[in-house]
């Protein structure tokens, strides 16, 4: 059976929404669970809620902080809950690796524990988002790497092409690259070129995409680097957040509108499931060799359990080994070697 | 009495809000327009609106499209309304030029026309954002360079500082440098060098700020290179249309909710001229010589007279002067000659 390995601390309620979200995965889905946390604690935890054998507790004693310095935590805290459920991975106990904790180290400690794919200079993190049209779009890179050359952007782009196609099940996925500009002139140096590779490129490649279009559902993957992909993600997440918390202000204001909004409470409820994403799954960092997927700190119990989805779906499919095979594909098929290292 | 001089054809619905905006503009505020246009056209719009003798219309043949080339645009179209307002403003006739019309060519040739301050090396365009907190904050630059230098962040802090203060009102603006991380380590080169020159300047710094921070009020001056900028104002853009979308569209589902959202129209009212900020006013291009707002291309007549007004006032509180003089005060407090020439 396949088993994933959960890091138990890693939200910022843990270990409420992790051990919830496991017993609603091994209810859900047909899997088996290695929590990754301090046993005494875990088990008090595991206890109250399921007594399921498919839920197994894997004793760590560190657990690393969300704004703990990457360096560090990587050299000092080697039985952390992230070192300890990533080397399950890669001893092959477990076939992937859900976390909410700190991202950096999970991405350092991913590399340096899975490591980077063959073809691959430098593994991204895919970032799943809404569209208007009711679908869904991947934006890569979200953060993994905040300096960039064009061709890291290329090998971003295959990566979330697959992604697309294994995971939003899109058959011909319509590559986007973001600048400000739509002309392929427009942008930094960086966009500029790598618009000249993605041209050249057997991808569909549609072309520059601009910060309105990328919900507008008219692209199913947007590339950037990952300074910019985390900008966006963020700034998003803060809109949304102003957004909802200034609607409620107006809405609690009077009791006209207090009762308008009493009545119109399933069109809220049906608006918050449709858009309230960005605590609602995980985000997988495509391009190491085994499949690892990053949640979001305020994860809640149903959160965990789609990551968990998710991850099952990315073994299942044999993402990375596609991801391996696609960029060489694309070599072949561009006659050119997308390499960026140097 | 002074004098604007305002693009007739440059919003997407041009010349209605423009005409519109200049008559609301010179019954409410103490000022003229020179509306620069087309004069058969404008002098039928004009004439269909006010008698006012405070506008006057200044001939130009050409227009430019919105997503026309820059450069072919500067070069061939010397007689289009950007151009002719622009001198306008340089020759002294009018004070400030205000324009929905294509950004680009807005900024090159303002570049070109009323060049730039002296201690600047390169103009940056401030957008001015809603906060939670009910407040507002400067984020600098949205879009005039793709392709920035260290030194030419902390330039754009010192103007965004006094755009702060002149225009918002606020004794000493907090100033935030966006990037991926708060510490100072984390984010790219550009701003990690520009961290460290921000912190040993005399400016009011607090270091730096993620996307879900830039609408929490606590920072005044968000300051970024053009290509970041003008991603977090397009994505906010996007994500607001979004969700103001996907809102309505659950609202009109069912009777009951229907209902409730008629009952609570005055909040959703509040909230939209809360919140609608991105067609109300105008970005001004601080660093350069004289007055020059750049305004949405949706904007509507009530957006044009808002830049009118913003553009008087930056008139008013000698605002290039004020920056050409500050910049010269931090450099000779921070004992450091800010220039990023070379």
């Amino acid at each position: 059976m396949l088993r994933i390995a959960l890091d138990a601390m890693g939200s910022d309620r843990a270990p409420e929404p992790e051990v919830e979200g496991a017993v609603c995965a091994v209810r859900e889905l047909d899997l088996a669970i290695a929590l990754v946390g301090p046993e005494a604690l875990l088990r008090e935890h595991v206890r109250r809620r399921s007594a399921d054998a498919r839920i197994e507790i894997v004793h760590a004693t560190e657990v690393i902080a969300p704004d703990e310095p990457v360096a560090q935590a990587l050299r000092k805290k080697r039985d952390s809950t992230i070192h300890v459920g990533l080397r399950l991975v890669h001893q092959g106990y477990a076939q992937a690796f859900v976390s909410a904790g700190n991202t950096g180290v999970i991405m350092a400690a991913a590399k340096m524990i899975l490591k980077t794919l063959g073809a691959i200079d430098r593994p991204a993190l895919a970032a799943v988002l809404p569209t208007f049209a009711g679908g869904r779009a991947v934006l890569i890179d979200v953060g993994a790497n905040a300096e960039c050359r064009p061709l890291h952007l290329v090998q971003f782009a295959i990566m979330g092409d697959i992604y697309a196609r294994l995971i939003l099940g899109i058959a011909s996925p319509r590559i986007g690259l973001v600048s400000i500009g739509e002309e392929e002139a427009k942008g930094n140096e960086l966009t500029r070129e790598a618009y000249k590779h993605l041209e050249r490129s057997s991808l569909h490649f549609i072309g520059n995409v601009e910060g309105q279009n990328i919900y507008m559902g008219d692209v199913d993957v947007i590339v950037c680097d990952g300074f910019t992909g985390n900008v966006i993600l963020k700034t998003s997440e803060g809109v949304f957040d102003l957004l909802r918390a200034g609607l409620q202000q107006e809405l609690r204001r009077t009791l006209p509108t207090r009762l308008g909004a009493w009545l119109a409470r399933r069109a809220f409820e049906r608006f918050r499931q449709r858009f309230d994403y960005f605590e609602s799954g995980g985000a997988p960092l495509l391009g190491v060799r085994q499949v690892c997927l990053i949640c979001h700190g305020r994860s809640d119990s149903r959160a965990i359990k789609n990551a968990i989805r998710i991850a099952k779906e990315l073994v299942e499919r044999r993402a990375p080994e596609q991801i391996e095979r696609e960029i060489v594909r694309v070599q072949e098929a561009d006659g050119e070697r997308i390499e960026a290292k140097s």
